[in-house]
């Protein structure tokens, strides 16, 4: 042990992050990535005079909330702007629990919830979700903070509205509803936030924005949380370029839905061709598949598919080890895969 | 009270940035920018095709810490590399005090320091300096981390490379000299934080580099410290446009030194216009003047100033109230300074 550094800092384990080989012949459906690029409308800020980058952007973000707020006809008061979600989720976790407070997600979820837990020694109240990864509550159950993915990952499900919103009433503490792949689903929980007190919701441009370079996420919710995120955030967290970026992109999202129909069409042709292959494949309103594949060990598909330069994503442990994470990729990139297989 | 925020978050100030106004009338000497644009390099790098950006960045800057690295003559793992330095003073505070631990800092220093203290509910210990803002350290001192900010701020003073390396040696607790201004004064310590197991250097690209707009600081130390901060950083802390534009500065430092040069010039025009009009003039290491007026109150002078659209810094304040802070800009920028005060 280093006496200079916390102990509960050396005793974690940090956040792995899916594998970014250099490659380029590698098939890449390992982390989610969009495979489509982002609106062009960002060519035309990249153009612009480079010289202002001297100054300090926005502390605010002003301009890209009020941006935000159109989109979701809400007032920028209820918008808080990240460098990423991992930002966003990071704040929450420090704005909202008091240390003898606690963290509940799902089990499996995003495995970066019990990572700001740990770095935080905050206690962890993790809900097991069934053996097909349904979630059911158990009886008298409270947390200060609770990380709700939905659709969750790496699992691809969606939780019905109803049974959300249900939660988010009778809960007693803060709830995140992690919506960064709400994009390719059919509905999203954004009125909770905008009318609960106690809920936020987290959006991310990296996935059906194509955005996944430029870290830019944002929380929508109640004023009074929005205003907490802001008192502990770094003075200058998103940079001149990102807002400017962002404001592009969302001020184009026809583009942003035309990448989303390609991904969700190239994806009910993948669930066809997995299951005729005896694939189990969970419903997606994602832009991942989650699998479990016939005969086959999970792991030994995974490393035999990596052998033959298609990356998929393998999560070892009891509930996570028999299924594999497939991004969407082109629908080339899906026939790679597919050809793969049947070898 | 709001039961949902954490009660430290709702009782604590936030940092307060200075002024960003939107008139380009404005002559804008408040928030230490560079009067001079960034290196032209960075335009090859915006004109590269913006498509990659659908992709994640290198979570570990790889390639930005190994020109960091060649930089200051040390390995990539001395070398951390965050969204802007608020980011890596905002990580130390997190990875190097415990829960009951301390932090310490000059009084008056960066106001950010007792901020970070504050979200996390530490103790704070402020060393006072002493009427003319030198340092003399109480006896039997001690903290879990003290920010050294040298040059220090807002005072513009730099404390001799000796005395930093006795404290350094002297001291249990992690020392971060933040070095945000060091590349306008004689010398630096870069090599206290590649030698001593207790030591880290921040720097940051905003002010020598004309960054601002970009974050993108960094820090140098023993790989102990810089592997903590690795553990808890956000996963994808600096996007890709911020990697590749300040791997293309950094390889530009000839660019840099030219606009310190200017700079520093200015400054010894200035220092002597203002100490003929009566002004006490600190010694300044960095890209701004700390600075009495003769007669007239140092905040009446903001407000005169800022009527005729010159913007500088007035920080109320027992310790800092007699006096401001005035970045250096251009030559013609500080002539209309000069004038204005002539009025």
């Amino acid at each position: 042990m280093n006496k200079l550094i916390r102990k509960a800092v050396q005793k974690m384990n940090p956040y792995t992050p899916g594998e970014q080989p250099n490659d380029p012949g590698i098939v890449k459906l390992n982390t989610n990535e969009n495979p489509y690029p982002p609106s062009p409308k960002i060519a035309a800020v990249m153009q612009r005079p480079f010289e202002t980058l001297r100054l300090y952007p926005d502390p605010l973000c002003v301009r890209l909330r009020e941006g935000i707020a159109r989109l979701h006809g809400c007032r920028v008061e209820q918008v808080f702007v990240g460098n990423g979600s991992d930002e966003v989720l990071a704040l929450c976790a420090r704005a909202f629990v008091e240390p003898a407070g606690s963290i509940g997600y799902f089990e499996p979820s995003y495995s970066l919830y019990p990572v700001l837990a740990a770095i935080q020694e905050l206690e962890t109240r993790p809900v097991r979700l069934t053996r097909d990864f349904g979630w059911t509550m158990p009886p008298r159950y409270s947390a200060s903070l609770f990380f709700l993915a939905n659709p969750n990952a790496p699992t691809s499900i969606q939780y019905p509205a109803a049974t959300v919103a249900r939660f988010c009433r009778s809960f007693a503490g803060v709830v995140v509803i992690d919506e960064a792949y709400v994009d390719f689903a059919s509905y999203h929980c954004a009125n909770l936030a905008l009318s609960l007190g106690n809920v936020l919701v987290a959006r991310t441009m990296s996935k059906s924005y194509s955005l996944a370079g430029l870290r830019l996420g944002y929380a929508l919710g109640p004023e009074a949380l929005i205003s907490a995120l802001y008192k502990i955030k770094d003075s200058y967290n998103v940079d001149r370029l990102a807002q400017a970026i962002a404001l592009a992109a969302i001020t184009d999202t026809e583009h942003m839905k035309r990448n989303v129909k390609s991904i969700t069409k190239t994806r009910a042709k993948a669930v066809k061709e997995l299951e005729k292959r005896g694939f189990r494949v969970f419903p997606s309103e994602t832009n991942f598949l989650w699998v479990r594949p016939p005969a086959v060990n999970a792991e030994t598909l995974f490393a035999a598919l990596r052998k033959k330069k298609i990356l998929v994503r393998y999560f070892p442990g009891a509930l996570t080890g028999d299924y594999l994470r497939v991004t969407i990729g082109t629908d080339a990139q899906m026939a790679a895969l597919l050809t793969a297989l049947d070898r």
